[in-house]
């Protein structure tokens, strides 16, 4: 299943790939809301959210993918504005979002519990209001929703292709060091390890019929490590691992804090992500080791490392999805006591 | 990019992938259903819609997918349910569905338009109800929405891979059958050509890495063949094809009839699909020639099809979207014309 790897560096990347069209104007604009929360003495974190495609052809019809809904980071997202960050929510298109998921066209559609209620005043539409039954949670979620929308404390951008992902994610990155520790990195995001570079796209639909589908793909650069040394200027990274295999879970995590230097990465297992979670994180007092480029990952001193497990009870059937205990909740504490700290740290 | 096909028949794939674990239980739903619109006299049609998943490994992390928003399937079951149709909406999980795809949370959320009114009663919770501006364009969708659930016209089925479709599908297709001349099938989903057999998937997430990815996948069976002429008795068959290359549209939709035998085939370019789509169907007299199997699809006889393209204005952009006229509602006048004609003659 695999050649030889075709290695980009970062900057390789972004010398042979295209941005996005939107880019310019996209960055303005996060400009603008990051200067404002900075006026206002707010911190931002910087979350992301969803999977990233591949496209195959240039007139994409068909796309490698990888799985993610976006609940993690649409979940993060509405915890972190209400411990008082401002979010900058980089999302897959048609991905969750913070308020929204609540409201699933799928599991728990809006129209279902809209009620036209008769005339209002002769001439006008009858009124349409909320079912009362569901008001008392439409409510706290609608109630929230405004108050984000008064302050203007939630700025959503949008990907599609890891391309995308990749441009934007270093542009936002840049305009975030001018807040140097006050800016988060929560990237939550499901970014593809592959990518086909765009001089190798097929410019119309592949045509099927001649046998079978071969794709051949190259790495797409760890953008971690750049992150870390050029674009940002002291923010607190928190990456995430998921993984299938549990024996992978914690050698991969410490990997991957040795080799890009980063603060946190949370680890979390596909099938029981949503009850439990890992903090990995370098013990105070150690640093990584100057390592020459290509060593072997596996060489990460295990006790310079700490893991803290964070379980909730997998709830019980029965409990309204309203009321069920969410754990990003605490996710979201833990991580601002730590910033709160990384923050007074000067 | 190609090596020599890995060619699966239906019956050959059927035999070797697994059913999806709830079929039995989602067909029993679909046969009351049907049932019940036989009794009450509708002509039921399937619409499938929405882009279809190959995962490449067993504990799905990363998938190959098509794009496709499922606008096309979403908006079509609509104007059938106008029409007075019973549907049988088979969408894949989270793309658009008949009303509440006017209300995207990306483009127009729904939390946007709702307004707190203050208390309704001493003790109860304040009313929430719709922005007077949003009433008129929100009543249509809403009493139309209503109508339809009172009435029991719209069952929705989902899928999210290649293979829960395939066995959907042909599970569906046979319940239908008892329609005989009233069933209608509108098989708009953008179904993967290839898939990866179960038995050669990778248990865990494939590790990233070692090296650029490869995946080579057999092709998935066409299904066209055995629904004409084993699942369905007498049903009528409307496929589509998507292309980005204009030269290869009309072609491939007469080698498709040709080589399937079915009602109609909807061309649409990719980029033009919104105002333009052409009905590609054999002339009244002329039958599919008995061609041996393998034989060449370019062999269509020219003169044995008709042709009639659809086409209505681009939008003004200054035109609210509530507005917009949608090329779906003359297709589906189209087809219901197409369709009587079809059920008339026994």
């Amino acid at each position: 299943m695999y050649s030889e790897p075709t290695t980009f560096s970062a900057e390789e990347y972004f010398a042979t790939q295209l941005p996005p069209p939107t880019l310019q104007h996209e960055i303005e604009r996060v400009r603008e809301f990051i200067s404002r929360q900075a006026k206002e003495g707010r911190n931002v974190v910087l979350v992301t959210s969803g999977g990233t495609t591949v496209p195959l052809e240039l007139n994409v019809v068909r796309f490698l993918d990888n799985f993610s809904a976006g609940t993690r980071g649409a979940t993060s997202a509405e915890y972190f504005l209400k411990a008082g960050y401002a979010v900058i929510f980089m999302h897959r298109q048609f991905s969750l979002q913070p308020f929204s998921r609540h409201y699933s066209h799928s599991t728990n559609p809006f129209l279902d519990f809209l009620e036209i209620d008769g005339v209002d005043q002769e001439g006008s539409p009858p009124i349409v209001s909320v079912t009362p039954s569901k008001r008392a949670d439409l409510l706290d979620v609608l109630t929230m929703y405004k108050a984000v929308h008064a302050e203007g404390t939630l700025h959503t951008l949008t990907f599609v292709t890891v391309n995308d992902y990749l441009w934007l994610l270093r542009a936002v990155s840049q305009e975030l060091s001018v807040l140097e520790r006050k800016a988060m990195f929560y990237l939550a995001a499901a970014v593809s390890d592959f990518f086909l570079p765009r001089q190798r796209m097929s410019e119309h639909k592949i045509q099927s019929g001649k046998g079978s589908l071969h794709i051949e793909m190259d790495q797409v650069p760890k953008i971690l490590k750049p992150m870390v040394d050029e674009w940002t200027k002291d923010g607190f990274i928190v990456s995430f691992k998921l993984e299938t295999d549990d024996n992978l879970l914690l050698p991969k995590a410490k990997a991957a804090l040795e080799r890009y230097g980063h603060q946190v990465v949370i680890g979390n297992d596909l099938h029981r992500r949503k009850y439990e979670v890992v903090f990995v994180s370098r013990k105070a007092g150690t640093s990584p080791r100057a390592s020459p480029p290509g060593s072997p990952t596996s060489a990460a001193n295990e006790d310079q490392f700490e893991e803290y497990w964070l379980r909730i009870p997998i709830p019980d059937a029965s409990i309204p999805p309203h009321q069920v205990k969410e754990i990003e909740e605490d996710i979201i504490v833990e991580l601002v006591k730590r910033h709160t700290a990384w923050v007074s740290r000067t």
